[in-house]
């Protein structure tokens, strides 16, 4: 407790930030906030985090907590900015930075999805494509099965078109939570997508999986193409993102 | 007015560009200017103005001044290179380099527009597609609220086509200004656009967010699709650009 | 033998994998393994296999065998990491490290055509987008001349659609192998494709043009084009992909 | 004479390939070769030459002869790479390196028009897939008025399908000069394009706008839209591209 003190006054005087997370948690903590900072890291380099959206993963200790960048590029992301926050949103540090305004989708989906341990929210082009048009987005490749059951669209205008189209508030992010519901995947209308995963690496291959799977949709379909959609009934044997994961913290030491 | 004679000699003798604005302005005028550079350096980076383009600003003392590179590539442009021009496009310094042949893009929207202290002027593949087909560019994500209200296509051809496209005169300026109206954006029709805002930061960020919203829109209609356009009654709460900024400001020094 | 089995025992005491293709091997083999992780070099920094995919080489002194890399994103692939099978992709060695899920795409195919002493598995947006859809991906342009007589589409759903669309067993290679027949080229329904020739440089070239004739084919597409497919009658005079490879080298020295 | 012999036998000893464009010419050669090679390298750069295609230099002290790399990728050309070929596409050397197969594309064109001094041969998707479709490549920005009197199509087909869409004997290349005419641009079907100027800055610009002005035409015609095409009655006023030029230069040497 003193060494938390002083640790507060040293930040105080030295005009740091107060972090939630202090750099003294246990290893588990630790672990998550450097899987989370790679996480951030490399969305950016991938193209899916270019300056907005964000990616959280919850506690892996408590879990009716989350652990978030405060409100920064994710390509600047490092472990001293990660802020823990409880499942209403509220960082748990009253002296926490700022954190990103649309924090509230991550914090409702972890309150309803107790399967859910990391979420990603993003707006890449063609993605958001699939939110304000009329083609339902659907698995076209292998990679994509694990939506096969189709991703649902939320609508802000279910709360009036008066504050737009953010996550800005509990009650929007916990519509968005309803609307997901046992989904991997939630579509937002005019805004972009939300998506989930047990792990901060599945859900890092979801969301560039994702990617993938709207452009080779979109380019058969602007071919004017008769799409066949994938098939499958059972779970696939096994995942191979580990191996992408492992290349994509390469590729960050290289950059 | 000694130092500044001596400024010129010593800039006669060593063959520099003889600038109209001298190093030894105020702070407010150098903190313009280099954010003036930024908005240069950014926007080659992203692509909006790849060697073709320009980015100003009003002065900040005297509102009826802007600045403006003199004709170079933006992603070259330095302090140095930066001229003060009157509203009329003429610069201040007799002595000035050559600036870009269509800065009355610039000068008559400053002169009509009191509330915009920065322009761009781009033509990227995208947004130059809005301006040569018949699908008006309307917002589709939330981003792009800004242009709510719509864009207008200002057209040459009312000069006649014997001169083409450019604006590269006083009256085609004004013309070009009077077409943009009390809006955001202007479209000019097989050229390009030019995106208007109350600060640098802001123009910046409208103008890769244009991009971003053409590229969408193309993509959901090239598939095919109908498109939920973005509705909003109300001015969104906020913005966050000053993120995006912080970022891009950031790469560049990464460069 | 007893080199042999000190190396496996200097691997063990060093925690190093061992290695099926050992560093004491012909000249011969040494310059196909160095080509080979060329190849996955080159194929990762072009895109065509980025994080995911293979590439192999039959055995230069036994055609019963054939050469390719442990489970490992391309990009990262070194001569250490080139693990020597049989045409059952089993490992020579027992001791092998874990080796491609789809092992058996390369291993069937080699089977079947003895002209094929390379393979490439890849799976890019813009050719998955061939195998999802009704157009047929047929030469449009000089470079694209090998694949004349059309390509197969193997589909996954013969076997049933529980197990998803790998092919991750023998049987699933041979099928795919015979699907291939005699061409060059073999779609893979919601999945990607397999391309074959006589050697890495080929099959190299081949994969980025298959890619490139993919882009172009969509492209005109898209517009609403009808398209005047390449015709020829015979075997065109030579092929100058030899140039390229020394550049795509030079281009892996430069990085 | 005593030196040229001196210099060849140094060659043949160093196992030097014998250039026909010998260090020691006059400054206004020198001049020309090095424009050539940054005009190779400023087209590789921005992806108009990737690995294949060509530029060349009518010789500018003897009209009847043209400078041109031998048979390299464009990325890797030096000054040491130069030759001097005949309008006949010879190398005046008898002992000069291999030239592209495609060189008659030059030399013709230089033969039929005294005022082309510059000549690109490149095949990049965008520009290809007009070469195979039915929509004519027309003018749709300002920077484009230099094709407002439209683009011909050549088509190999001419001479039968036996050989393929290759412009590689002295016939074909004479065949493509006549089809180009007096047009700064001609495709050829299912191959590529030949651009003309009368600098190597110009038809490098020439390049760079021709393949932005295919991608602007086709995203607005992927969408659907009917176009307004760019209209001229007259010269422009002036060219910009000498900024653009420099931009490249000095992004050459940011490498």
């Amino acid at each position: 407790m003193v060494r938390k003190v002083a640790f507060a006054v040293a930040c105080l005087l030295l005009q740091l930030p107060l972090l939630a997370v202090a750099q003294a948690q246990s290893p588990a903590v630790a672990a998550v906030v450097e899987e989370l900072v790679a996480a951030n890291r490399i969305l950016a380099a991938k193209g899916i985090l270019p300056g907005y959206g964000h990616v959280s993963a919850r506690h892996p200790e408590n879990s009716s907590r989350y652990l978030i960048s405060r409100s920064l590029a994710p390509e600047l992301v490092t472990a001293d900015d990660i802020v823990e926050l409880d499942l209403d949103s509220v960082p748990v540090s009253s002296s926490a930075p700022r954190v990103y305004l649309e924090r509230f989708i991550h914090g409702e989906i972890y309150k309803l999805r107790p399967d859910v341990n990391a979420v990603v929210h993003n707006h890449t082009p063609t993605v958001i494509s699939f939110g304000i048009g009329s083609t339902p987005l659907r698995p076209v490749f292998h990679q994509a099965a694990f939506f096969l059951d189709g991703i649902p669209i939320w609508d802000y205008r279910d709360f009036g078109t008066a504050d737009g189209a953010l996550v800005d508030t509990p009650e929007r992010g916990a519509a968005l939570a309803r609307a997901l519901a046992d989904r991997p995947v939630v579509l937002m209308r005019n805004h972009g997508v939300a998506v989930v995963g047990s792990t901060l690496p599945m859900v890092v291959a979801r969301s560039i999986t994702l990617e993938l799977n709207a452009e080779i949709q979109s380019q058969a379909l602007a071919r004017g193409d008769e799409i066949v959609y994938l098939e499958q009934d059972a779970e696939s044997p096994g995942s191979t993102f580990d191996r992408a994961w492992d290349l994509w913290l390469r590729q960050l030491e290289a950059d």
